[in-house]
Protein backbone atom coordinates (compact mmCIF):
# COMPACT_ATOMS: atom_id res chain seq x y z
CA UNK A 1 0.00 0.00 0.00
CA UNK A 2 2.40 2.69 -1.52
CA UNK A 3 1.89 6.48 -0.26
CA UNK A 4 3.23 8.77 -2.16
CA UNK A 5 3.27 12.93 -1.04
CA UNK A 6 3.42 16.01 -3.34
CA UNK A 7 4.81 19.12 -1.31
CA UNK A 8 3.84 21.77 -4.47
CA UNK A 9 2.26 24.91 -4.42
CA UNK A 10 -1.50 25.98 -5.32
CA UNK A 11 -3.29 24.16 -7.99
CA UNK A 12 -6.49 23.89 -9.61
CA UNK A 13 -8.46 19.92 -9.41
CA UNK A 14 -7.53 19.38 -12.70
CA UNK A 15 -3.35 19.43 -12.57
CA UNK A 16 -4.44 17.10 -8.94
CA UNK A 17 -6.26 14.71 -10.91
CA UNK A 18 -3.72 14.33 -13.38
CA UNK A 19 -0.35 14.14 -10.98
CA UNK A 20 -2.14 11.40 -9.18
CA UNK A 21 -3.32 9.04 -12.39
CA UNK A 22 0.53 10.03 -13.78
CA UNK A 23 1.85 8.93 -10.50
CA UNK A 24 0.05 6.10 -9.79
CA UNK A 25 0.40 4.71 -13.30
CA UNK A 26 4.57 4.80 -13.41
CA UNK A 27 4.84 3.86 -9.96
CA UNK A 28 2.66 0.89 -10.48
CA UNK A 29 4.36 -0.21 -13.81
CA UNK A 30 7.70 0.33 -12.14
CA UNK A 31 7.33 -1.68 -8.53
CA UNK A 32 4.84 -3.88 -10.48
CA UNK A 33 2.31 -3.49 -7.66
CA UNK A 34 -1.72 -2.77 -9.08
CA UNK A 35 -2.74 0.77 -9.52
CA UNK A 36 -5.48 0.26 -7.29
CA UNK A 37 -3.38 -0.03 -3.86
CA UNK A 38 -1.42 3.46 -4.48
CA UNK A 39 -2.64 6.25 -2.37
CA UNK A 40 -1.51 9.89 -3.41
CA UNK A 41 -1.72 12.74 -0.91
CA UNK A 42 -1.29 16.78 -2.63
CA UNK A 43 0.45 19.23 -0.40
CA UNK A 44 -0.55 22.69 -1.28
CA UNK A 45 1.54 25.45 -0.02
CA UNK A 46 1.73 29.09 0.25
CA UNK A 47 5.00 30.61 -1.32
CA UNK A 48 5.52 32.12 2.05
CA UNK A 49 5.81 29.25 3.77
CA UNK A 50 8.08 27.40 1.58
CA UNK A 51 12.03 27.99 1.46
CA UNK A 52 14.98 27.64 -1.03
CA UNK A 53 18.76 27.86 0.19
CA UNK A 54 17.39 30.43 2.82
CA UNK A 55 14.94 32.34 1.01
CA UNK A 56 11.49 32.58 1.03
CA UNK A 57 10.35 31.65 -2.64
CA UNK A 58 7.52 34.92 -2.20
CA UNK A 59 11.03 36.63 -1.74
CA UNK A 60 12.87 34.55 -5.00
CA UNK A 61 9.93 36.67 -7.26
CA UNK B 1 9.24 11.38 21.93
CA UNK B 2 7.51 9.74 19.32
CA UNK B 3 5.32 11.57 16.91
CA UNK B 4 2.22 10.80 15.83
CA UNK B 5 0.47 11.97 12.69
CA UNK B 6 -2.32 11.01 10.66
CA UNK B 7 -3.84 12.44 7.40
CA UNK B 8 -7.74 12.06 6.94
CA UNK B 9 -10.55 14.45 5.88
CA UNK B 10 -12.27 17.53 7.66
CA UNK B 11 -13.60 16.53 10.88
CA UNK B 12 -14.86 18.53 13.79
CA UNK B 13 -12.80 19.02 17.32
CA UNK B 14 -14.12 16.66 18.95
CA UNK B 15 -13.48 13.91 16.81
CA UNK B 16 -9.67 15.26 17.24
CA UNK B 17 -9.61 15.40 20.84
CA UNK B 18 -10.73 11.65 21.00
CA UNK B 19 -8.41 10.89 18.11
CA UNK B 20 -5.27 12.52 19.84
CA UNK B 21 -6.31 10.57 23.12
CA UNK B 22 -6.99 7.46 21.79
CA UNK B 23 -3.75 6.90 19.53
CA UNK B 24 -1.70 8.35 22.61
CA UNK B 25 -3.30 6.05 25.43
CA UNK B 26 -3.32 2.86 23.14
CA UNK B 27 0.73 3.60 21.85
CA UNK B 28 1.66 4.38 25.34
CA UNK B 29 0.61 1.06 26.51
CA UNK B 30 1.99 -0.93 23.67
CA UNK B 31 5.21 0.74 23.75
CA UNK B 32 5.83 1.46 27.61
CA UNK B 33 6.43 5.07 27.37
CA UNK B 34 4.47 7.97 29.16
CA UNK B 35 1.48 9.12 27.81
CA UNK B 36 2.32 12.80 27.87
CA UNK B 37 5.76 12.15 26.12
CA UNK B 38 3.19 11.70 22.46
CA UNK B 39 2.88 13.99 20.14
CA UNK B 40 0.01 13.91 17.68
CA UNK B 41 -0.37 16.26 14.47
CA UNK B 42 -3.66 15.54 12.59
CA UNK B 43 -3.65 16.85 8.90
CA UNK B 44 -7.29 17.90 7.45
CA UNK B 45 -7.57 17.12 3.45
CA UNK B 46 -9.67 18.18 1.15
CA UNK B 47 -10.87 15.26 -1.02
CA UNK B 48 -9.08 16.74 -4.22
CA UNK B 49 -5.83 16.11 -2.78
CA UNK B 50 -6.07 12.73 -1.86
CA UNK B 51 -5.96 10.16 -4.04
CA UNK B 52 -6.61 6.35 -4.60
CA UNK B 53 -5.96 3.95 -6.97
CA UNK B 54 -5.22 6.43 -9.54
CA UNK B 55 -8.16 8.57 -8.88
CA UNK B 56 -8.95 11.78 -6.75
CA UNK B 57 -11.15 10.82 -3.48
CA UNK B 58 -13.60 13.78 -4.77
CA UNK B 59 -14.27 11.78 -8.13
CA UNK B 60 -15.06 8.77 -6.59
CA UNK B 61 -18.28 9.39 -4.81
CA UNK C 1 -7.75 6.35 2.56
CA UNK C 2 -6.57 7.60 5.72
CA UNK C 3 -2.21 7.61 6.53
CA UNK C 4 -1.26 7.46 9.61
CA UNK C 5 2.54 7.40 10.65
CA UNK C 6 4.12 6.48 14.19
CA UNK C 7 8.04 7.67 14.40
CA UNK C 8 9.05 5.86 17.69
CA UNK C 9 12.00 3.61 18.66
CA UNK C 10 13.10 0.19 17.82
CA UNK C 11 10.37 -1.94 18.65
CA UNK C 12 9.35 -5.69 17.70
CA UNK C 13 6.70 -6.94 15.50
CA UNK C 14 4.67 -7.88 18.49
CA UNK C 15 4.40 -4.58 19.38
CA UNK C 16 3.97 -3.53 15.70
CA UNK C 17 1.16 -5.90 14.74
CA UNK C 18 -0.96 -4.18 18.03
CA UNK C 19 0.02 -0.69 16.99
CA UNK C 20 -1.52 -0.46 13.50
CA UNK C 21 -4.28 -3.03 15.29
CA UNK C 22 -5.06 -0.16 17.68
CA UNK C 23 -4.85 2.85 15.67
CA UNK C 24 -6.87 1.55 12.67
CA UNK C 25 -9.52 0.06 14.82
CA UNK C 26 -9.91 3.83 16.91
CA UNK C 27 -10.05 5.91 13.91
CA UNK C 28 -12.62 3.72 12.01
CA UNK C 29 -14.91 4.07 14.96
CA UNK C 30 -14.22 8.10 15.91
CA UNK C 31 -14.02 8.44 12.00
CA UNK C 32 -16.80 6.16 10.54
CA UNK C 33 -14.40 4.81 8.32
CA UNK C 34 -14.39 1.39 7.18
CA UNK C 35 -10.79 0.02 9.03
CA UNK C 36 -9.44 -1.74 6.04
CA UNK C 37 -8.97 2.05 4.73
CA UNK C 38 -6.26 2.96 6.90
CA UNK C 39 -2.97 2.86 6.10
CA UNK C 40 -0.50 2.83 9.21
CA UNK C 41 3.46 3.68 8.35
CA UNK C 42 5.90 2.35 11.25
CA UNK C 43 9.16 4.55 11.16
CA UNK C 44 11.61 2.94 13.64
CA UNK C 45 13.87 5.44 15.07
CA UNK C 46 17.76 5.32 16.17
CA UNK C 47 18.13 7.21 19.99
CA UNK C 48 20.90 9.45 17.95
CA UNK C 49 18.46 10.61 15.55
CA UNK C 50 15.76 12.23 17.70
CA UNK C 51 16.06 15.34 19.57
CA UNK C 52 14.66 17.00 22.29
CA UNK C 53 15.22 20.37 23.32
CA UNK C 54 18.08 20.84 21.67
CA UNK C 55 19.59 17.05 23.08
CA UNK C 56 19.73 13.81 21.58
CA UNK C 57 17.88 11.12 23.24
CA UNK C 58 20.67 9.26 23.66
CA UNK C 59 22.59 11.78 25.57
CA UNK C 60 19.63 12.03 28.06
CA UNK C 61 19.75 8.47 29.07
CA UNK D 1 10.53 23.42 -5.24
CA UNK D 2 8.65 20.31 -4.92
CA UNK D 3 8.96 17.88 -2.70
CA UNK D 4 7.89 14.09 -3.68
CA UNK D 5 8.11 11.28 -1.68
CA UNK D 6 7.50 7.88 -2.15
CA UNK D 7 7.22 5.02 0.82
CA UNK D 8 6.53 1.77 -1.04
CA UNK D 9 9.10 -1.53 -0.18
CA UNK D 10 12.30 -2.61 -0.55
CA UNK D 11 13.27 -1.81 -4.05
CA UNK D 12 17.10 -2.14 -6.23
CA UNK D 13 18.32 1.27 -7.76
CA UNK D 14 17.23 1.01 -10.95
CA UNK D 15 13.83 0.93 -9.79
CA UNK D 16 14.28 3.82 -8.00
CA UNK D 17 16.13 5.69 -10.91
CA UNK D 18 13.38 4.92 -12.81
CA UNK D 19 10.64 6.45 -10.36
CA UNK D 20 12.74 9.54 -10.08
CA UNK D 21 12.87 10.02 -13.44
CA UNK D 22 9.08 9.23 -14.19
CA UNK D 23 7.60 11.32 -11.08
CA UNK D 24 9.87 14.60 -11.89
CA UNK D 25 8.99 14.47 -15.56
CA UNK D 26 5.53 14.26 -15.16
CA UNK D 27 5.18 16.68 -12.16
CA UNK D 28 7.42 19.05 -14.26
CA UNK D 29 4.73 18.89 -17.23
CA UNK D 30 1.40 19.01 -15.52
CA UNK D 31 2.44 21.84 -13.30
CA UNK D 32 4.80 23.61 -15.48
CA UNK D 33 7.77 23.80 -12.83
CA UNK D 34 10.90 22.84 -14.46
CA UNK D 35 12.01 19.27 -14.07
CA UNK D 36 15.38 20.30 -12.16
CA UNK D 37 13.93 21.99 -9.15
CA UNK D 38 12.05 18.44 -8.06
CA UNK D 39 13.37 16.70 -5.10
CA UNK D 40 12.35 13.23 -4.93
CA UNK D 41 12.97 11.12 -1.63
CA UNK D 42 12.15 7.19 -1.57
CA UNK D 43 11.69 5.38 1.41
CA UNK D 44 11.95 1.80 1.39
CA UNK D 45 9.86 0.10 4.37
CA UNK D 46 9.91 -3.24 5.89
CA UNK D 47 6.52 -5.36 5.18
CA UNK D 48 6.56 -4.94 9.31
CA UNK D 49 6.68 -1.69 9.24
CA UNK D 50 3.32 -1.19 6.97
CA UNK D 51 -0.26 -2.10 8.46
CA UNK D 52 -3.08 -2.24 6.26
CA UNK D 53 -6.50 -2.58 7.61
CA UNK D 54 -4.97 -3.19 10.70
CA UNK D 55 -2.85 -5.51 9.80
CA UNK D 56 0.57 -6.10 8.88
CA UNK D 57 1.32 -6.62 5.39
CA UNK D 58 3.90 -9.18 6.47
CA UNK D 59 0.59 -10.90 7.95
CA UNK D 60 -1.26 -10.79 4.73
CA UNK D 61 0.96 -13.20 2.41
CA UNK E 1 19.90 18.03 -1.37
CA UNK E 2 18.16 17.93 1.94
CA UNK E 3 15.04 19.06 2.95
CA UNK E 4 13.54 20.56 6.04
CA UNK E 5 10.09 20.69 7.82
CA UNK E 6 8.77 22.27 10.48
CA UNK E 7 5.15 21.66 12.04
CA UNK E 8 4.71 24.26 14.47
CA UNK E 9 2.21 27.19 15.30
CA UNK E 10 0.53 30.16 12.86
CA UNK E 11 2.61 32.63 12.55
CA UNK E 12 3.71 35.86 10.17
CA UNK E 13 6.30 35.98 7.00
CA UNK E 14 8.90 37.46 9.05
CA UNK E 15 9.19 34.56 11.69
CA UNK E 16 8.82 32.01 8.00
CA UNK E 17 11.98 34.40 6.94
CA UNK E 18 14.15 34.07 9.96
CA UNK E 19 13.24 30.31 10.49
CA UNK E 20 14.32 29.34 6.59
CA UNK E 21 17.50 31.58 6.90
CA UNK E 22 18.48 30.04 10.09
CA UNK E 23 17.63 26.50 9.40
CA UNK E 24 19.43 26.50 6.15
CA UNK E 25 22.00 28.80 7.21
CA UNK E 26 23.36 26.30 10.81
CA UNK E 27 22.45 23.05 8.37
CA UNK E 28 24.76 24.16 5.50
CA UNK E 29 27.74 24.83 8.03
CA UNK E 30 27.39 21.54 10.12
CA UNK E 31 26.94 19.52 7.04
CA UNK E 32 29.32 20.67 4.78
CA UNK E 33 26.73 21.25 2.03
CA UNK E 34 25.66 24.42 0.21
CA UNK E 35 23.12 26.95 1.39
CA UNK E 36 21.55 27.11 -1.76
CA UNK E 37 20.84 22.93 -1.56
CA UNK E 38 18.48 23.37 1.35
CA UNK E 39 14.35 23.26 0.61
CA UNK E 40 12.55 24.02 3.98
CA UNK E 41 8.77 23.02 4.38
CA UNK E 42 6.84 25.18 7.20
CA UNK E 43 3.64 23.97 8.04
CA UNK E 44 1.25 25.83 9.91
CA UNK E 45 -0.88 23.78 12.46
CA UNK E 46 -4.58 25.04 14.17
CA UNK E 47 -4.05 24.47 18.01
CA UNK E 48 -6.76 22.25 17.65
CA UNK E 49 -5.10 19.95 15.20
CA UNK E 50 -1.65 19.00 17.74
CA UNK E 51 -2.08 16.39 20.61
CA UNK E 52 0.23 16.54 23.49
CA UNK E 53 0.02 14.05 25.81
CA UNK E 54 -3.48 12.88 24.80
CA UNK E 55 -5.36 16.32 24.70
CA UNK E 56 -5.37 18.82 22.22
CA UNK E 57 -3.01 21.85 22.43
CA UNK E 58 -6.10 24.14 22.18
CA UNK E 59 -7.65 22.57 25.70
CA UNK E 60 -4.19 22.88 27.46
CA UNK E 61 -4.33 27.02 27.60
CA UNK F 1 4.74 20.98 20.58
CA UNK F 2 6.90 21.95 17.44
CA UNK F 3 8.56 19.01 14.99
CA UNK F 4 11.56 19.37 12.96
CA UNK F 5 12.12 17.32 10.67
CA UNK F 6 15.41 16.59 8.54
CA UNK F 7 15.61 14.56 5.34
CA UNK F 8 19.95 14.57 4.67
CA UNK F 9 22.66 12.54 4.44
CA UNK F 10 24.38 10.16 6.34
CA UNK F 11 26.13 11.84 9.04
CA UNK F 12 28.15 11.04 12.67
CA UNK F 13 26.80 11.36 15.87
CA UNK F 14 28.47 14.74 16.66
CA UNK F 15 26.66 15.84 13.61
CA UNK F 16 23.55 14.77 14.71
CA UNK F 17 23.79 16.39 18.07
CA UNK F 18 24.97 19.97 16.51
CA UNK F 19 21.65 20.04 14.35
CA UNK F 20 19.38 18.97 16.89
CA UNK F 21 20.91 22.03 19.27
CA UNK F 22 21.18 24.51 16.45
CA UNK F 23 17.73 23.88 14.89
CA UNK F 24 15.91 23.95 18.85
CA UNK F 25 18.01 27.02 19.87
CA UNK F 26 17.35 29.29 16.56
CA UNK F 27 13.15 28.10 16.30
CA UNK F 28 12.90 28.61 20.27
CA UNK F 29 14.22 32.26 19.56
CA UNK F 30 12.13 33.01 16.53
CA UNK F 31 8.71 31.43 17.51
CA UNK F 32 9.32 32.43 21.23
CA UNK F 33 8.43 28.67 22.30
CA UNK F 34 11.06 26.54 25.18
CA UNK F 35 13.53 25.51 23.32
CA UNK F 36 12.48 22.21 25.47
CA UNK F 37 9.00 21.92 23.93
CA UNK F 38 11.04 21.15 20.32
CA UNK F 39 11.15 17.69 18.89
CA UNK F 40 13.40 16.75 16.41
CA UNK F 41 13.39 14.08 13.74
CA UNK F 42 16.94 13.17 11.77
CA UNK F 43 16.35 10.75 8.69
CA UNK F 44 19.72 9.68 6.82
CA UNK F 45 19.10 8.57 3.11
CA UNK F 46 21.25 6.61 1.30
CA UNK F 47 22.24 8.66 -2.25
CA UNK F 48 20.56 6.41 -3.99
CA UNK F 49 17.09 6.71 -2.43
CA UNK F 50 17.48 10.69 -3.25
CA UNK F 51 16.44 12.10 -6.23
CA UNK F 52 17.02 15.32 -7.85
CA UNK F 53 15.70 16.79 -11.20
CA UNK F 54 15.07 13.65 -12.29
CA UNK F 55 18.27 11.89 -11.36
CA UNK F 56 19.67 9.93 -8.50
CA UNK F 57 21.86 11.69 -6.45
CA UNK F 58 24.22 8.57 -6.56
CA UNK F 59 24.12 9.22 -10.16
CA UNK F 60 25.31 12.53 -10.27
CA UNK F 61 28.93 12.30 -8.57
Amino acid sequence: MPVITLDGPKMDKEKKAKLVKAFSKSASEILGIPEHAFVTIIRENEMDNIGLGGKLLSDKK
